[in-house]
């Protein structure tokens, strides 16, 4: 063992011990010390910000570009709102405890019960707000965390977890229920993707090459989270203004996120209204939107680009649309199978049939009738906190919620029953 | 790629594509379908049967180890119980449906709804059985499949699956809802483990090696099942007769099976009279039982093997009892968390504190007090169907249904919502 996987390793050790102490707390203790790690963030504040201070100059030092900057960057407000973000944790209600029973008829009693999944590795990039959120979602779910953030915030995720850490202490829980892996060299990230014995799940949260790196090298389970290639597809009996309003929304809300659309689908029967008031809705719009189509939508179309065959699978994350006219609901269908990343797509359409033809075809977490896949999102789904939204089809699907951080167990009491 | 790969390819593509066609049937053409497959193997019986004696003759020529012939082996009364399981699966609730509904402040209406993984792909040995039970599972649960068993039993499964696919053309079904890889090279599986594009979850079912082999090399997400090395606890509030009972019934009524015991943990305190009466129990008992012990059983029980640390982590599948004095519930419970396997683990205790401070510490998915391990099944748990047990915590842990071959979706209906 080199001497950061040594480390890496104590502090996952440490935080697997942890993890029983923590599994035997009641919600009530959990609800405690989230409220604890609330007020010693306050407490703490000015030596976060002077933390956060440093992570700045070196930042404009080495160059970090400006839209980092602004991630990295806390303020009093800002610290003030995931101070609070903890507090709303705490009132949400307890995702662990009993659910059903049965008693079976040799007499015994089956428990199935909610219980957290151990200790969770989160690997994240230059948000130190992912340290207390990811932080807080663990100790609500009964989970200890082992952190590992970018190097360019790890001043203030170093003060941040010290507050944090003594926040658990005022509740009487062990500091290790929260670690942070100080050492940011990539080592230390492939150290945690192989803690097995100590890792239940590892969840990376930040941009795409960071979750390939995690999903191919980990073997800790992983859940995959934020690949977002998203469609929306404009039936033949589409409302064209409710088509163009859905497209504007979910391109141009917020392009960066992993709920907005990067491909639009247009049935041939409509493009022509649909195209006419599209061009208008953008060459309105306060930021120009690049359009990239097909042939048959540039023969509509003047003056936009050529879209290649890696456009179709290209997350832009930016005011850049592909668009494709197609012949049907099945080649709109098969094209989104495709390229997709089983994120989020919409039908906008007037026809109930092809609504549930779509819905049931489409092989994607969230599939929309006529409403912008920006809703994507654990808040506005009503889970109160969201984890990220997974991609896969494995253990959570969509918008995570707390369960996503639980597992079962089967708890089981006889008197002295054997098997014949 | 190589020829293999190719091939592979193939099977993996047909199936994938016939999964859009099978998730769009209904609940009452799947069931259809299973008793189509029932009649399709007893009416292809006499194939299947001469298929089987070929593969037996081989297994023999090639000397085949006799337990291995014996899994290989069918019979008419063996047939047709493979036949009936099918019956069963079609008539067990369908896993497959809507879920819960909610509407959002905004007028979203999000439906969960419980659909299929999509293309499931099964690895196994020797046990012509898995061919159909496997196939049955996915089929109940909208998957196809892309079956791959041991090359001892390929005659016999192409048989099978001939049988099975002409069931599926018959209740109106795409025949490649069932594939089979006849290619047996060790190349075939390490292909399979590879298509991701294809497969959504690989279950590998067969010995640990398999299983290692499968988590180690799988890029498609797997669900581990199966590793068993559990552990009961004689209490010092015990009721020693039950105590001997519970070990002799987890330990012997069928060694060779995952919830079976390999360690027993002691509490100095009742070793004396739990030691005599467990000796008793052995020595009238028809089949000799080896016990290694830790040096304190060793004192107290003359003429044992020596256990080291190799036993506490072995899985002997065997006659074989390895027994450790601990001087409480704390250390009973530290050694399991540390050696097992998580699977199944009981207590044998009067002091109902003990009992529930056992379930809450022991990190497995199923947790007896005072009943043997042997009741973790799907059928004993009242399941219906069991894929496997999981030992994983991620999506399913311990006995899994029908549910465990599904995940969810969200559909969401709205009026033209866009998100502000």
């Amino acid at each position: 063992m080199t001497d950061v996987q040594k480390t890496v390793s104590a502090l996952c050790s440490a935080a697997k011990t942890a993890s029983a102490v923590l599994a035997a707390a009641s919600g009530d203790t959990r609800r405690t010390a989230l409220l604890c790690m609330r007020d010693a963030l306050c407490a703490h504040s000015e030596q976060i910000l002077q933390s956060n201070a440093e992570d700045m100059l070196h930042a404009e030092q080495n160059g970090v570009s400006a839209p980092m900057q602004d991630r990295l960057r806390l303020t009093q407000a800002r610290l003030l709102a995931i101070a609070d973000a903890l507090a709303a944790l705490a009132a949400l209600p307890d995702p662990i405890g009993e659910g059903e029973v049965f008693t079976r008829p040799n007499g015994l009693q089956i428990r199935r019960v909610r219980v957290p999944l151990g200790t969770v590795g989160i690997i994240y990039e230059a948000r130190p707000n992912v340290t207390a959120d990811a932080a807080g979602l663990c100790i609500k779910s009964g989970n200890t965390a082992v952190l590992r953030g970018g190097k360019e915030a790890i001043r203030t995720n170093c003060a941040i977890v010290y507050a944090l850490r003594a926040g658990l202490r005022t509740a009487g829980l062990p500091e290790d229920c929260i670690c942070l892996i100080e050492d940011t060299s990539r080592d230390s990230a492939a150290a945690l993707m192989q803690m097995r014995q100590c890792i239940d799940v590892l969840i990376p949260r930040g941009g795409k090459g960071l979750i390939r790196t995690v999903v191919e090298q980990a073997s800790v389970p992983v859940i995959e989270t934020g690949a977002g290639n998203c469609h929306l597809y404009v039936d033949e009996s589409a409302d064209i203004e409710m088509a163009v309003s859905l497209t504007m929304n979910a391109k141009t809300q917020r392009p960066s996120v992993c709920n907005a659309i990067e491909t639009l689908l247009v049935h041939a029967s409509v493009q022509e209204p649909f195209f006419r008031a599209l061009r208008d809705a953008i060459a309105s719009f306060h930021t120009p939107v690049e359009i990239r189509g097909c042939a048959r939508t540039r023969a509509a179309w003047e003056g936009i680009l050529c879209a290649s065959e890696e456009d179709w699978a290209c997350e832009y994350d930016d005011y850049i649309l592909a668009v494709r006219v197609v012949d049907s609901l099945e080649e709109a269908v098969s094209h989104i199978n495709r390229f997709g990343t089983h994120h989020s797509e919409c039908i906008v359409t007037r026809d109930l049939n092809a609504a549930r033809a779509f819905q049931l075809a489409v092989d994607s977490a969230c599939v929309y009738v006529n409403a912008s896949t920006r809703f994507t999102d654990g808040e506005e789904f009503g889970f109160g906190a969201e984890i990220g939204i997974s991609t896969q089809k494995l253990h959570a699907r969509g918008p995570m919620g707390l369960t996503a951080l639980t597992t079962i167990k089967y708890l089981i009491d006889g008197t002295g029953q054997c098997r014949t």
